[in-house]
């Protein structure tokens, strides 16, 4: 069981923490690298000034050793890892603090915590990883309720199973990235899912929110390696049959992945998992400009090559990640396989790639280097960079989105003017100078279409950036409504999304969602708020 | 508009009826071929003698264009086409008759038809190209109805909008497989999807049942290939953004995929499409026994070479279908492409295939050829074949299943023995003579199971057909569940499977269903008995 305490405001953990002169140093430096000013450092409100509501709930005697209510664990289960999230709690707000954790070691115990909270009126948030960026998390959950319990899956951390033959696991959702990693590792096996919150974020929580992960094609959402899935409901267990494929009626899994915790508490998942890739190509290709290397990456996406990397990194992004030098936009290009030569693969995309004018490093055949093993470390840095960027004053949020070809290069101009003019304009008044920089990559490719990701960094306002960062959301989540594509590709909807949602979603569909929560919890305790209203 | 008259009992068109003479060699061949006696060949019971039960209903004056209550029309849409369903309709039974079979040319006549069954107490069965096996269109629908309307999409059966751009096209839901193929091929692009009903089924009938096409690997179902669906429920419209990808909560697509006309009528859709392949390397390997062939497909299922043939086909049944001699299993191999050669993808699965004891043809660039063409013409001549098979007395039915790897040789021994036993039993007292087929072949493989494909033929009980039918349909599905596998891996759920549908699903999750069902169509009008019963 887990006993580092995370950081109960930002990324990481607690033993993390930099001394006050490094913190310094780093914020010089990327302060240089970035083009802004270097003010004052903001040092986080110590936990013990912290202001938390007072508690409502107490548990009853027989969950007393699993629920705590400690500052620490309501305070670091209060908020998810956006940058509003991370602003709040680094200023020691921590306004929608549930009133309790219940942190059950075994599913008997999920159970009992759920037919407390229908009891007694409180409402049950699912945590994973508490990595949510769209308010997925936080105790949020109308004046309905007396109370509200986040339940932590984080005991909930086990390989409970391995098919070798078959290249399943059978894993407990409260696996995070690395620790079913290093068990599935045990038996030469990987799950391959990396998504950028990896370190934290959980096996339950990437299925409920339908994350992103690793592979940029084919499988590009957890679900498309989900064989099966157990989940605790208020009206009972909701196991899918291990299968490797069914057509038996609308998918039960389906209709859980993407449930973000208003169906139930998702427990356990049968995941598609392989070796360690044994042949591998890697290489980063320069494009003269973001839509020469778009053009390029929309006939890759349709060749059927199928690379397991494909991001393209424009200009502006590739040099603040360290991917490039902020002339060129940067492609990273990968193929792996467990089982034959991949040079082959890569040889027919470079082919491609010249053809765009593209041009590009010595392939390597090893893990990643180079421009693309810069790009990685910068990926999985980023999160503790925010971190960083709150407390220098620095604005700093992405937004995702995907949408077919044809209609990309409209939605990327619109996109990116929304937010560079509402970046200027909520930064007015700033104590930090410097330019807004907002730049965009492709997370994941299909045949038709990408998944744009925009990155925004600004000064930002003092004493309002929770404000600023709604100014930004609004303009950007409306440029994407407008445009046609999706308010989310991997982020999910929680409950800062659902303005855009409400209007994307078809309406009989949502009144089925409606319904179906009502079903399996007919007192509405799960998650309210998110994805749907009660009925 | 579709002019051609179909059979109103078996495949086809009115006009492919063979003659007397015809089906007697037909006959001879067969009876020779398969080792059974040839005794009489009976005579399909004409429409004029067929008894149909009285019309109860008569549509509204603004709908009595597109309504037809004609024998022709009522009874070519009274049965799907099992075995059990031609065998019925060759006899002229068609005791679940619709009362009438609306035509709409335009989802407002569709609006209106709907309307007008909820009104006048009428259960609604969306038809696309009524082939299920699974009793999905019967006009079996309870007491509850005053009468049922089946609703017929084939007006319906245009593609709308191509974009050559993002690969995709807006097909309406009544097209038949050939006929949005040819409307493709107008703009050089195909969308692949090849079931076996190929000829008759429509886009909206492979989406409702998540139909399994052509490719062995990665798009095995027919909601692989989806953008967004569109589709008209009893509380309005249902159309999701078109989008390549997207996480934005529970998939309003998924929901409708596999909802079996339960929830609405599916109008539309929005699917991913492509040129012709260039490319290709087809070729069949024998191997020494199907358990031998299947570790081999095992190993190629989990190296990413994603062979879009891969259909492993035991001895007895390639022996049955001319794609062997019956002294070998044979595997039909190909790859195929769009962007490049596929000579290197085929000689590693061939080294692979070697090492399993494989021997295979020279390997043919083009199309389909030799064993593999053998085997693709007997596949789309099938259904032809069963109508021939039921006038010579003889038994013919498939029942096909998934399962992981580790499972798949327990499954296979114990279906294959109560498939034989059930045979032998419920073929006892019968006229013709011969012993039962009882054969395997896999449709669709993935890294972690096949999809196992089962034929029986037998010789048929005379007059008692339908209990023979109920016992081998037993006694295969009880060894299915039992093993752990599913009830259908693209057959879908209909009537007939609900008994190890309902057992082999959640029962939250089926609660959930039946709630979703109920908020779009409050009336429960929708094709009643399948997949749910009501609330």
């Amino acid at each position: 069981v887990e006993q580092r305490r995370r950081n109960h405001w930002g990324w990481g953990f607690e033993d993390q923490r930099p001394s006050k002169a490094e913190l310094e140093a780093q914020a010089a430096a990327v302060a240089a690298h970035l083009g802004f000013s270097i003010g004052g450092l903001e040092r986080p409100v110590e936990l013990a000034e912290a202001q938390l509501p007072q508690v409502r709930l107490r548990p009853p005697t027989e969950l007393a050793e699993i629920c705590f209510d400690d500052a620490h664990a309501r305070a670091s289960h209060a908020w998810g890892r956006s940058y509003a999230d991370v602003l709040r709690g680094f200023r020691g707000n921590f306004e929608h603090a549930p009133d309790l954790v219940a942190r059950p070691r075994e599913e008997r115990e999920l159970e009992a915590v759920l037919e407390w909270c229908e009891r007694a009126g409180a409402a049950a948030i699912p945590y994973g990883g508490g990595t949510s960026v769209v308010g997925g998390v936080e105790a949020r959950v109308g004046a309905r309720f007396q109370a509200c319990t986040t339940i932590d899956l984080g005991a909930l951390d086990r390989v409970l199973e391995v098919d070798c033959l078959s290249r399943a696991a059978r894993i407990q959702a409260g696996a995070r990235g690395p620790v079913l990693e290093s068990q599935l590792a045990e038996h030469g096996l990987t799950l391959r899912h990396f998504p950028q919150s990896f370190e934290l974020s959980t096996l339950g929580g990437w299925i409920a929110t339908r994350a992103g992960g690793h592979f940029a094609t084919l499988w590009t959402h957890i679900e498309d390696l989900l064989e099966s899935v157990r989940a605790v409901t208020p009206r009972g267990v909701w196991e899918s049959r291990r299968l490797p494929g069914s057509g038996a009626g609308v998918s039960p899994d389906r209709m859980l992945a993407g449930s973000e915790g208003i169906l139930g508490v998702i427990t356990e998942a049968w995941v598609r998992v392989q070796p360690k890739p044994t042949h591998r190509a890697q290489t980063a290709v320069r494009f003269d400009g973001f839509m020469r290397g778009a053009q390029c990456v929309q006939e890759l996406s349709q060749t059927g090559l199928h690379p397991s990397n494909c991001r393209l990194i424009d200009p502006l992004e590739a040099q603040t990640t360290l991917a490039g030098d902020g002339a060129a936009a940067v492609l990273v290009l990968g193929f792996e396989s467990t089982d034959h030569e991949v040079g082959s693969q890569m040889d027919r995309a470079l082919e491609i790639c010249g053809s765009h004018g593209g041009s590009w490093e010595a392939v390597r055949a090893g893990g990643a280097q180079g421009a693309s093993s810069s790009w990685r470390e910068a990926f999985l840095r980023a999160p503790y960079l925010r971190d960083l960027l709150v407390a220098m004053g620095i604005f700093s949020e992405t937004f995702e989105t995907a949408i077919t070809w044809e209609r990309f290069p409209a939605l990327h101009e619109r996109v990116i003017a929304a937010a560079t003019d509402a970046a200027i304009a909520s930064s007015a008044g700033a104590t930090v100078r410097g330019a807004p920089r907002v730049s965009c990559r492709f997370t994941h490719i299909y045949p038709d279409g990408p998944a744009p990701y925009f990155t925004v960094l600004a000064p930002a306002r003092d004493g309002e950036e929770i404000e600023q960062w709604r100014e930004l959301k609004q303009a950007i989540s409306d440029a994407v409504l407008a445009e046609g594509a999706t308010i989310t590709h991997h982020h999910a909807v929680g409950r800062e999304h659902r303005p855009w949602y409400d209007e994307q979603r078809p309406e009989p569909f949502a009144a089925a969602l409606r319904a179906a929560k009502a079903a399996v919890d007919p007192s509405g305790i799960m998650n309210p708020g998110v994805l749907v209203d009660p009925l």
